[in-house]
């Protein structure tokens, strides 16, 4: 039982003992924060190791007993390095500082804490995440919610880098998007960053690593459960600026992912659907709660998560007319000249209720600007200006 | 120019003035509040006649010279009676007293204020009006959108009065959804409430003066004018409770009836629909900049313009399964188990990072329930919980 943790370097043990823990304690165990609260990583390991403390740390000694006699640290290092992943701890300066908010957050489904390493695979610089955005949806999302998610992603993705789980549906039309507007796109997973989860999108998450990054808490080798993606769904919250959900069923792991985007004071933002569509049910209800905001562009995105003042939208308005324009007498005036037969200045003021010399004024200027035109009978609209 | 109003007895004066005022006012004029906060109808309308005084009541008199020699509103009492029109005015015990809130109210695009009178065709009690909801929106709806206020305004009218603009689209199918649910239904119209506008919604105009109410304040035989239809939408959003906006596009009447709604603090519902709709760009920018709340049922609707716990919608929740009824440990547990080969206890404390005596109860338990299924070699899913 002679741990390599033990063995190592004083300058490696805190390293080692980080990487040994992450295989005892699943992703986000409540005790871990609170525990390494008083204790340096290698500290933990070892009280962990040695029974003879009365302490039974909140019963994870307990917990880890069964994993203890496998541990192998190193070799998992080794393992990592060898599949060309790399693990940053939060001593490292590439670490994404957005993480440590998870620390003291209230629990969300038994998952909480700050994780304690990240292995990573690909080039992208994993601090750059302090400015991102995340973009998550259903699995099964429909035809409309990859359209969207795709556009919106490759719009983000100029600017911040996108975020995602690396699933089926809208993650992958994210994560697609993203790649096509050659911007940053980060997928985190909930098994070891080596692994190729779900197996179909083997391409993508190559594509991925090669020019992104793949990441995870799980050391390599470890295979998806359902409390990893709780796990999992936490960090895409935490190492965001903000979470655009794209569409999500009532019940939806999405949801969980923003359930954590507002626990962390994160920004919440919802592309609505039709109010006809399970699929944009989970979304509209969050809305429907005030817990999230409309967007509809990248800009909209953009303007939520940049900096105060950085990327402004104007709002969405219809191009000005011509008649928009114009004075609202001279429109009321407009809008009692008769399109066929034409009409005198007297039977337009009757009509329009206004004034026989405002009339005489407005219709010499509509005339000017071509709304309508003077006959020997009166006036009479402009064919063209009449709609 | 001897005035049926100056012949009249004094108790039918006001009555008669308010009719006159209205064949000279186009609706909405913002000098008619103003100029009735200091006299009475009558007061008014002979001022407005004798040109004698030196003020000019703001160039009201100008304005409206033009059509008082033609002005007859003992023959407009006469032709709406023959036309099956009663006339409302602010005396009557029937008056939607919400109409009262326009007095004062900000001025948008130049329409203000609150209506001299109404011209009824239908058995509905306006009064009943007090609590009804208006559903508004394109003219060119989509599929979709004439789909869901239908099925929203059948829902709303077996509560309440279902107020709508009686035009193509989205105003046809709310009054149609409620007719269908035998519900009342309301048209607000931009033309005499005798007119029949748009033409090819004769049938649906008939049958809501049959069961429900036709209404305008323009008198009988007007016809619609683009400024009237801006008076019109005040009115809308006035008499209601609330409005419900279900397609808009960026340019559109029904944003108007949403800005008289936000601006006469009734409570503006937004139906969300798909961001690539150029008909719910209108709907999702109000939602953008937080004026409207999402609805998506029509007891979401009823809620929001009930009194304060008439009706309480259930949040939109998946329904429960068995496996969200296990204590969290007891999940962990059954994420450890195997669907293929069966696992021992040991391995399943292993893959759980779970102490091994806590598995061993959590299997006896997952075991009862149907979870898994115990065999010679240990622990392994029944197929059918797998999913």
């Amino acid at each position: 039982m002679n741990s390599p943790v033990l063995r190592a370097a004083p300058e490696d043990r805190d390293r080692l003992a980080r990487i040994a823990l992450h295989e005892l304690f699943e992703p986000g165990d409540r005790r871990i924060d609170a525990l390494l609260a008083g204790m340096s990583p290698y500290e933990l390991f070892v009280a962990l190791r040695e029974g003879g403390r009365e302490d039974d740390l909140t019963g994870a000694r307990a917990d880890i007993a069964p994993r203890l006699d496998r541990l192998r640290p190193d070799r998992t290092l080794e393992l990592g390095e060898r599949v060309g992943l790399r693990y940053l701890t939060p001593e490292d300066p590439d670490w994404p500082r957005r993480l440590d908010d998870l620390r003291g957050r209230p629990t969300i489904q038994e998952r909480t804490g700050a994780p304690l390493g990240l292995w990573v695979k690909g080039p992208l610089s994993i601090g750059l995440l302090d400015r991102s955005v995340a973009m998550v949806g259903s699995r099964d999302g429909t035809h409309y919610g990859a359209e969207v998610a795709g556009g919106l992603a490759a719009g983000v993705a100029r600017e911040v880098p996108v975020v995602s789980g690396g699933a089926y549906g809208i993650d992958a039309a994210a994560h697609r998007g993203a790649l096509a507007a050659d911007g940053a796109t980060v997928a985190v997973l909930a098994c070891g960053a080596d692994q190729v989860y779900p197996r179909s999108n083997e391409r993508l998450l190559t594509e991925i690593a090669r020019t992104g990054a793949v990441l995870s808490e799980l050391p390599p080798g470890e295979h998806v459960t359902r409390m990893r993606f709780l796990g999992r769904n936490r960090l895409i919250a935490a190492l965001t600026s903000g979470t655009v959900l794209v569409e999500a069923a009532l019940r939806s792991g999405a949801l969980n992912t923003a359930n954590w985007a507002t626990a962390l004071n994160r920004v919440l933002m919802c592309v609505p659907g039709p109010i006809t569509s399970t699929r944009s049910m989970g979304v509209l209800e969050q809305l429907r709660h005030g817990r999230g905001m409309v967007v509809t562009r990248p800009e909209d995105i953009l303007e939520l998560v940049g900096q105060s003042g950085e990327y402004l939208t104007e709002p969405r308005r219809a191009p000005e007319t011509q008649r928009d324009r114009l004075r609202p007498r001279h429109r009321q005036v407009l809008d009692a000249v008769p399109l066929g037969e034409p009409a005198t200045a007297e039977a337009v003021a009757r009509r329009a209720g206004v004034a026989l010399a405002s009339v005489g004024i407005a219709l010499v200027h509509l005339e000017r600007y071509g709304f309508i035109e003077r006959c020997a009978e009166g006036w009479r609209l402009e064919p063209e200006a009449a709609t």
